[in-house]
């Protein structure tokens, strides 16, 4: 099973894609849409829902998991962090992947095993849980997460002996998939 | 000029269109995008998402005008209408079209001139600058107000006189050119 993590935001979108193959995680690409604040609304809501897609399109994870969005008090922030939320959804939807979404306390319990885990401590067990030879970027580590929390919420799978098949793995950047 | 005016909303997300003539506003569709209660929040956002398109496909508007979204106290309201928005935003923004935004101050302004309008003054008014033959229902009256809104925000460009062509500019206001 591949899982794609959206950690979303209107500025910065975090991705991260993962494959679960029994019990072991195997990292395979992860990155942040960054989008231009320069642009109206409609248009950078419409970076992120490319993105997503082509995201999408280019690793074909076959479930989609995406971090709830924390309730600003600000309700500028709330209104603003929704629509990028409401993007980075119809990216989603409109590539066909069923969305599942996690609360950031189900998130570093999954992860850390704790709610109370800082920023720090997500990046460095992501890093550890995928073997990454370097800490990732918070984004990215954010939607990594997600994946990770979605597949430790599965039952324990069928675990797939595949004979010597590895998953090709790279990090995508704004996009592009880098080797 | 052809405006798709829109009123986004979770359950309910209006729509309206408009032809604009020179001082004439000419009626050309309108209504409700009902979105199931009991799909997933990815499905119900990708319900707004997809209806959007195919009215901006049926319809072929040359601009959009959406209504900005009214700042509930409650955050998960707001967080859930601005879902809702972004995804609508994303629809019409994934059509080729350029998106602008009205309060509702603005919208009730240009439509009956008080920005403290009631609901029933505000369809009443889209029903007569509209030469419709009865009321429409809330949610399409708010997209077509808000188009209308856009209609009037403009510059009328140029008005074709039988004589030929000429250019007269100005504002109009409750279907009348002003000035």
């Amino acid at each position: 099973m591949r899982i794609l993590g959206i950690d979303p935001g209107l500025r910065r979108t975090g991705f991260g894609v993962i494959d679960v193959d029994g019990p072991r995680l195997i990292y395979v690409a992860s990155g942040t849409i960054v989008v231009p604040g320069n642009l109206s609304l409609a248009a950078r809501l419409k970076t992120i829902l490319d993105h997503i897609r082509e995201v999408a399109e280019q690793t074909k994870p076959d479930i989609a998991a995406v971090e709830k969005v924390f309730l600003n008090t600000n309700p500028t922030s709330t209104l603003l962090l929704g629509q990028a939320r409401g993007a980075a959804l119809c990216g989603l939807a409109d590539s066909g992947l069923e969305v599942h979404e996690y609360t950031a306390l189900q998130i570093k319990k999954a992860v850390v095993g704790s709610g109370r885990a800082a920023k720090e401590q997500v990046q460095h067990m992501v890093q550890r849980l995928l073997s990454l030879n370097g800490v990732p970027a918070a984004d990215s580590a954010d939607a990594l997460a997600c994946a990770i929390c979605h597949a430790h919420m599965q039952p324990v799978a069928v675990a797939l002996g595949r004979g010597g098949l590895s998953a090709s793995s790279g990090r995508m950047r704004n996009g592009r998939l880098l080797g």
